[in-house]
């Protein structure tokens, strides 16, 4: 008898294995895939048409494209639910330093006391279309690749020019899948109007802040309300007092039982990108070029920026946001280093790439026709290393790290050096549209704009093209490094240019290129003596685009040929779907996570300082066991975040993860720090996604926040 | 069916928690106490009279006291297993630049090749004897408590040198229980003859060093084989070519059968120092006096030190010793610190003393008797603080970090001065044979002596004195901070002292108070100088002493008659017994160790650099799975290390881990950082001891070490 319930015990945690290992699912899928994933085997119990369908309401209608990241609908009258870091930027452009709403939070009392989310654009899925054979008519005749993508290109511009034309709340994007193996038509209507309801403060929404980022276990309360308002008429448009709260198609319920481990989760948003398909040659230039040269650089900056904090709350402020995106590359490079080293990830490749070649090998067809590509591959790489210094030195002369002002010098002459060209010569991704969309935003660059610290970026990347060898010096910059020097130039350029003010800036980029010489501004002047050498740059980087786009499509086609598995395209900024169960993971010997995180545990973190200063009201609630509804019965707490094992990358943040009924369980907002080469490869057994838990959300929205309004909004 | 299995289920893990519960136990029992723990109820096979007998020979007999620490006779040859970091100051002294045992590790090929430990002694226990009524005759009857802790001293001394009277290879040693309501005498049979056998390299020994230094999960193998060796007559001498390997009465076997999960252990060896029944007016005066301040003041002392690492691998490794002991030093701090901090422990200690108050209220005899205590505690804390910058400025100007020569001056003139005391007046505890065994290890201080770090040492105290407030100020030092300066003191002392001959230092303690004025040496003079005050605050601390010892006995007295319950007296380098199963712990929220670590995790850790230098050989061993007869067939690998409840503090250090039949399984080395509160409070959820495996041991010393003649030693 004893044997037998041993033997059934065994039999249960073999079961639970094997499930684990089926739901171990790997991919961030296209939508048009979902019928393929065979759902229902894996434990979903919502069909299929009601997460996506082209014709009736759907899950996917409650997706929403906000800023860099993902939100969700959540009431029918556009109530948005996403991240905290998804909505920071809003909420530091409305904060002054009277009114710290990032430290104290913000709460909107009523529908009129909701504040524009300045610069916010959302943006909902209307139609996702296969158009590679429109997209591609033609052009496999032409022989040179660069042409061959320039038509292309041209291609894609006039059929989204075509459906944006006349309608400024559309927006079209032409996606290329697979290295160009397919072309997907996004449709999406845009509304310009969101506002901020809700924000808690940042003690909850970035508890743990640097320190915790990436990290596992989390007690992190990742989230923001926002609302998406339309015109009366239903159009998109910029804020308006008139403006009305949106109806959406569909809205997200919070699910009415909890989540617990082993529950099957899924996510839709929009991951940013992914190269699971790139070879050895990629891995090796990331991992012993780019990342390193990344985190030196970041580093170097966040040090330059954070010796402005000294100078005040307000400077503090206005370099704060620059700062935490840098950080986060920071430890992104540094975990992708780490992980690549710890698991030998190169030589990995390498192995996987001599399997290939064996396989090739066997058939001489195969050989013929794919046995070059790792070949070429490895040159193209070796030719870039040789250059790159010059290059990323080049680059640095435009761009976020060299400063609002020459950044912005630097893109209207670009604007105006392409206008000038013959139409045909023209970069085929240059819009007008696009264009206008950045004068009408170039405010919100300048309320981070902050004269000290810029300047001290520009001479820094002044510095850096400074300290270059000899034969890969910048030719442009060399009277004025070989002449007066940096620190004169910056002194000058800085008391003089005009640059400072918004309202100038927005005229230069109606300009042409000899109105804008003729402004003599410091600025405009070295943009207009870097232009031809980045043209030339711009040139060669089409180049090595085309090729190695061609033979990394070959190779894809290697692989298909090899595995004949399913596959899903790279991540690109597209609607994606993943799905997993909530599942910890042993990150370490003898270390075992478990999946769920406790406001015990925040309390345990808990400083009193910056970033680990849980309000009292929280450590009060806790201890009074005043959770409300939110508690987990078996926890004996609120839970706060979990891991599950969806596949996800940054841009999925403020995802919404919904249980195996399609019911809002939580808000994915991080990856965890021991999987971060996920994006070059998914690893079941180390790579989670972290997610607030939306039970912890509602106990801060109604405990903490007091938002009442919210929960009745939401029918809770 | 289902439900019917579930509760079997259930119940079983209910069962286990209600064993995992007995099992916590607490205290380091006196081996005259282990009939009372009832170990064949917990699951101990083995008879009590087998661990400790006084007529015939038992485990006890096995177990050594050696240096700071213990070790275990595990060879009828007379071999000891020991920690390395018991074993470091012996490789440390016997290493030269030229052979670097430390890092390369040391193999004595035959017992011709074993080196001598310099300094060590190992000794072993002939006899215990509760002497509390011989001790205590008469001293009830004197009032004043100072003099009356004198007469007990006294007592102790005739008694001890008694014993000793005549042979050289025997030490007595009465300690005081339960603050002096109990005595007992202990005798030991001292050998001076120890030598190294086996040490495995830093990379094993040291795997880890100060990062992971009283951390979980660990992967240090941190042993070493030394060996007793006697006259050929019996007795214990200092090393002699004639001497040969001891013979012991008992020795400890290796376990045929590994260890694993839930297995009960024990530990017997030498723990320092408890505090398990203070007041919270120590444990404040602890977390914000006593530790903030060491962790400052070895934090300083470290970083001044390893300024000199640079000067060479010579002066590295001369530093190395001391800043090794600093550093755990300062760990342990900074752990109490946090473990008090995060655990609130002083208002934990408050609420159980009102919880005592409220109990002795309820009887007016009680409160008569003991309602006084807390608050005279209170007091003599009270007054401690006020002069505590002082008395640390004061005893910083001897010890260890003042360096050497001012250390060694400052000893033999007390030495002197003691002598010239009327034999009443003498500190009871002087002992002539303990100067003797002084003099004859001074040798081994001046190994370490580096001349540039030694002077430093001096300069950092002398401007610790120079900074203290005004009224504060140490008088003797008042001519030479205010007069020549502490520079040119030291440039003059360190140029004229004949100190630095470590032979001119050996006559120093046969001088009188006279003759060692006449040397006209500059340490001698300024310990001269300082002695009166050292003198004055000695009788300060005396008092004090004998006043909170006398107030800490009545409080043990008042938590019995509440409590009523077996107690256990506080640790105090006596041999003690501990038991407990092999736990992993939760060490916070969503966070699981397991109680086994293996070779894979050492490998996870491994970056080739020190202090994570794992060698390439023990990398290829695993990756050939060349275990032996050492890997765990659940684990499928060689475990390193595991955690344990068995309640130890540092002097455990090396001690044996047997398991419940009594069979070497392990030897301690350590206790987890998140219990450093231990020597305070145990506390079973969260306190673990650290030992590495047996197995691992085994598999260092026969497939690294290549010591196949240990292995036959020890019939394996």
């Amino acid at each position: 008898m004893k044997l037998d319930k041993k033997r059934f015990f065994v039999g249960i945690l073999g079961f639970f294995m094997i499930l684990g290992f089926v739901w171990a699912e790997e991919g961030m899928w296209l939508l048009n895939q979902l019928p393929g994933l065979k759902l229902a085997e894996k434990g979903f119990n919502i069909d299929v048409a009601k997460i996506y369908n082209p014709s009736a309401p759907s899950i996917t209608d409650a997706i929403v494209l906000l800023g860099g990241g993902t939100a969700e609908l959540v009431s029918e009258q556009g109530l948005l639910l996403t991240n905290h870091h998804v909505a920071f930027g809003a909420v530091q452009r409305v904060s002054t330093s009277g009114t710290d709403f990032i430290s104290k939070g913000f709460l909107a009392e009523t529908l009129r006391d909701e504040i524009e989310a300045p610069g916010y654009s959302a943006s909902i899925l209307m139609k996702m279309e296969d158009v590679t054979k429109a997209v591609l008519e033609g052009a496999g005749k032409i022989k040179d690749l660069v042409k061959r993508q320039k038509t292309i290109d041209q291609k894609i511009q006039k059929m989204t020019d075509g459906i944006e034309k006349g309608k400024s709340d559309i927006s079209a994007n032409i996606a290329s899948m697979y290295e160009g193996k397919q072309y997907i038509l996004f449709v999406f209507k845009r509304y310009d109007d969101v506002r901020v309801v809700y924000v808690p403060p940042a003690a909850i929404g970035n508890y743990g802040g640097e320190i915790d980022n990436w990290m596992w276990p989390r007690h992190t309360g990742d989230f923001s309300f926002m609302r998406i308002y339309m015109a009366p008429d239903g159009s998109g448009r910029k804020y308006h007092q008139d403006n009305v709260p949106l109806k959406p198609r569909y809205w997200l319920k919070v699910a009415g039982e909890g989540l617990k481990e082993g529950d099957q989760t899924f996510i839709m948003g929009y991951p940013g990108f992914t190269s699971r398909y790139r070879t050895s040659f990629a891995v090796d230039y990331s991992y012993r070029h780019q990342y390193p040269e990344t985190i030196a650089l970041y580093s170097d900056t966040i040090n330059l920026l954070q010796s402005f904090e000294k100078d005040g709350l307000k400077a503090k402020m206005k370099v704060a946001g620059l700062i935490k995106g840098l950080s986060n590359g920071m430890k992104k490079s540094q975990g992708n280093v780490d992980g690549m080293g710890r698991t030998g990830f190169v030589e990995q490749k390498k192995a996987f790439e001599r399997e290939l070649m064996g396989f090739l090998q066997k058939d001489p067809a195969l050989i013929k026709k794919y046995g070059h590509i790792l070949g070429e591959i490895e040159q193209l790489y070796q030719k870039v290393i040789v250059t790159k210094a010059y290059e990323d030195a080049l680059a640095g002369m435009g761009g976020r790290l060299c400063g609002t002002l020459m950044s912005i010098a630097s893109q209207a002459y670009g604007v105006a050096a392409e206008r000038a060209k013959p139409k045909s010569e023209r970069d085929p991704r240059f819009s007008e549209k696009d264009i206008e969309r950045t004068v009408s935003r170039l405010q919100y660059g300048y309320m981070s704009y902050y004269e000290p610290a810029d300047k001290a970026l520009l001479q820094a990347a002044l510095r850096r093209a400074q300290d270059l060898p000899e034969d890969m010096r910048i030719k442009a910059l060399e009277s004025l490094l070989g002449g007066e020097g940096i620190d004169a130039f910056l002194d000058k350029a800085y008391e003089q240019s005009k640059l400072k003010d918004v309202e100038f800036a927005r005229t230069l980029f109606g300009k042409s290129v000899q109105e804008l010489k003729n402004q003599n501004d410091p600025f405009i002047n070295l943009a207009a003596e870097l232009y031809p050498e980045k043209e030339a740059q711009r040139k060669k980087d089409e180049a090595f685009a085309a090729s190695i786009s061609q033979l990394r499509k070959q190779y894809i086609d290697a692989l298909y040929t090899w595995k004949g598995a399913d596959m899903y395209p790279d991540a690109n900024r597209t609607i994606r779907f993943s799905f997993g169960p909530v599942k910890g993971y042993a990150p370490r010997d003898a270390v075992v996570y478990k999946p769920f995180t406790t406001i015990k545990g925040a309390i345990e973190k808990r400083t009193a300082q910056e970033p680990f200063d849980l309000p009292q009201s929280v450590v009060d609630l806790w201890q009074a066991r005043d959770f409300g509804r939110w508690a987990c019965p078996t926890l004996q707490d609120v839970p706060i975040a979990f891991t599950h094992m969806v596949d996800s990358t940054g841009g999925n943040s403020g995802s919404p993860v919904l249980n195996a009924n399609g019911e809002l369980v939580g808000i994915l907002f991080d990856g965890n720090y021991e999987a971060m080469t996920g994006d070059w490869q998914y690893d079941a057994e180390i790579q989670r996604s972290i997610s607030v838990d939306i039970r912890y959300v509602m106990f801060i929205t109604e405990k903490l926040g007091k938002a009442t309004r919210i929960l009745k909004e939401m029918k809770l």
